[in-house]
């Protein structure tokens, strides 16, 4: 059901040096099914974070900001799916712990030195036994070359796994960026979506990066929206790992940071779209690009409440152009001197309402005709300043419903 | 497909002296059937509205604004389903205006005396001549005993026609207030819904009359959701004939207007609810009750995020207990120094969450049991202060994404 979105070649996901993936089949939810994945980092890696602004954030996204702030270098990642690890309360907390201590006693490590990471179902007591049974499986296969393998554990209800890869040049060194990512449902990432992770064999300071993580979050899993639902698990993470030799960049004045933080973006992006793109039950795949604005707050604003409009994702599930529900949306989007005279709405190249009125020239043909594409731009200009941004979303269709009724069965 | 909702039994919709009712099939959208509604008042009688917050909002809203802020005395309204007039620009208007004209001179009032009022669909113009050529047959049928009739003739996705009466005693005097109301898509009214009429044979004053509507609406109207679409249309008008000959009410200091405002909130939110028990494919009634807020707008906020997020619908719809997606919902709500660890969740008498976690006492078959049923009360205790609110909402199903990808063939 993704909409023009093929499974990664394994063979052009770069390996990153320094930085090693191993799976097993943990049995957290279902049996015979990848659900534990464990990153390794070569020792001087440096490895930012920013995670989800939903109050009822999971056990481990409380234990990743707390080993994030003490400093310690980050070895280790521990992911799971099957559980989300939220609203468990303190047995979840220490749930949580468990998970870093037992890594890292067996990767040499100390417990502040492992990030842990969980996403399913929300509520439920975490089968910690089963994740520990798992973790020797998965340390046995570490290796650099595991990209693929890693994408497709991370999974939940996506169709297909996410991955991305970029090589670029920082001066002479040559340094590899790759990175997956998971999330179809309860996608509306505010900091970060659930679950990506990048990695780069490129040498960066801690503080840097986390500039770096949270600039590409807002032009990535910031932008994206599938329904609306902040997830309680969203996490987002750049390791750089600097096995590539390259030198460290240790000021965002560094002219490579700009080099580096486009190839991070471009791969981020390519992730984010991706989750869209394999949003539950997505059929469409639609580009909201607000302008005019006076704000890019504003222009966000006018964009999710097209996004999230649901009026909106139907109607384009059934690619009829009902662009009427569209101007709608733009109307209850909270901006109260809005000048409904002064808006404009383009649907790709048809002009569809002209100041803020159906275009004399607008034919249903053409609507209709654009509709009947799986990649659609909508653009609205609210005539109010030069502000601009750009959301991505998908439809609102049957399977959204089937999937989410049935998720838990 | 409505739950727990029967249509008004026509012989128990009382009459309101002053206030006559009739309908036209003029063939707006479709033919055949009643879309075109005439309601006259007495001499005398006040009129109150409050109309959506949608900057887009539709032609006739702005004309309903202009002739209620001129202060004449409103004598008509006029209704048609089929076509909303919204994003139709200055034909839009004229349009409106003709309308009024018209209906003005077929009955010897100004044209300022009358009240627009159009819902179907958006960016579309009105076919105005088919309107107008419906006018004498509506008005040839004006009589006070067609209230059902009436709320057959303004519904559009609407499975059930929705009327309230009630009989209450002002002092010696027996009033009657009756009412009607369509919704059932495009509902998260926002000062109103579309489209709430209710009239009562008591008199009032106009400035008091306001108050009671707007008191009355954030009671009843401004506290159901179906899908956070606040629509083009919106509007909730209170007519006050005072031909029961009971004394005019001419300040809300006096005993009688908390027992007239009862009453009229009474029809007003079991009209509301109704709209909620119709809509658009909705299998399940939810009660989303949010108490020990610090502030009224903090509950209903938190109220709002539950009842507008696609996951906890879903749920619903499936029966499954699937009740983290609450505690995400209220973590996403905004509230940024909420206390998760000082939250409590129940599903009716089921407590489900105790601080945050789930509840060490809470069986998966208790959750079970209460989400089998077609009305539900969810309540959430937030421990921060003592605020509390109520907005009631219905699921999310199939048959909601296929009437709206349906709704213009």
């Amino acid at each position: 059901m993704a909409v023009n979105l093929l499974p990664p070649d394994p063979a052009r996901l770069r390996p990153v040096a320094g930085v090693e993936l191993g799976w097993a089949e943990a049995g957290i939810r279902k049996a015979n099914r990848k659900d534990l994945l464990v990153m390794r980092f070569a020792q001087g890696a440096t490895v930012a974070g920013v995670f989800t602004q939903n109050r009822f954030c999971a056990a481990p996204v409380v234990v990743c900001r707390e080993h994030l702030a003490q400093g310690a270098a980050i070895r280790v990642l521990v992911v799971n799916t099957g559980n989300a690890n939220a609203g468990t309360g303190a047995s979840g907390m220490a749930d949580a712990r468990a998970t870093c201590v037992e890594a890292g006693r067996l990767l040499g490590v100390a417990p502040e030195a492992v990030l842990p990471f969980s996403t399913g179902v929300i509520l439920e007591p975490l089968p910690l036994d089963r994740l520990l049974a798992g973790l020797p499986h998965a340390i046995a296969r570490l290796a650099t070359d595991r990209w693929g393998e890693a994408a497709e554990t991370i999974m939940t209800t996506d169709t297909v796994p996410k991955a991305a890869s970029r090589q670029l040049m920082l001066d002479r060194h040559a340094v590899n960026v790759t990175g997956i990512a998971k999330g179809a449902g309860m996608i509306r990432p505010d900091m970060a979506t659930m679950l990506g992770f990048v990695a780069t064999d490129a040498g960066i300071s801690g503080a840097v990066l986390q500039t770096l993580t949270r600039e590409t979050a807002d032009r990535s899993f910031n932008r994206i929206t599938v329904d609306g639902d902040t997830s309680t698990n969203d996490s987002f993470i750049v390791i750089a790992s600097g096995a590539s030799g390259a030198p460290p960049i240790v000021s965002r004045d560094d002219p490579r940071y700009a080099a580096l933080a486009q190839g991070v973006t471009e791969v981020a992006a390519h992730l984010a779209q991706s989750i869209v793109r394999d949003g539950e039950g997505a059929t469409k795949f639609m580009e909201i690009v607000v302008e005019q604005a006076r704000t890019v707050e504003e222009a966000a604003r006018v964009a999710y409440s097209i996004a999230h409009s649901p009026l909106v994702k139907t109607a384009f599930f059934a690619s009829d152009p009902n662009l009427g529900r569209i101007l709608a949306a733009v109307g209850k989007s909270g901006i109260d001197d809005l000048d409904a005279g002064r808006v404009q709405l383009f649907l790709n190249e048809v002009w569809v309402a002209r100041d803020g009125g159906r275009h004399p020239a607008y034919r249903e043909e053409d609507g209709a005709r654009v509709m009947k594409n799986a990649d659609i731009r909508v653009c609205v200009q609210l005539g109010r300043g030069n502000a601009a941004t750009t959301v991505w979303t998908c439809d609102l269709s049957h399977d959204y419903v089937s999937i989410n009724a049935d998720y838990r069965s």
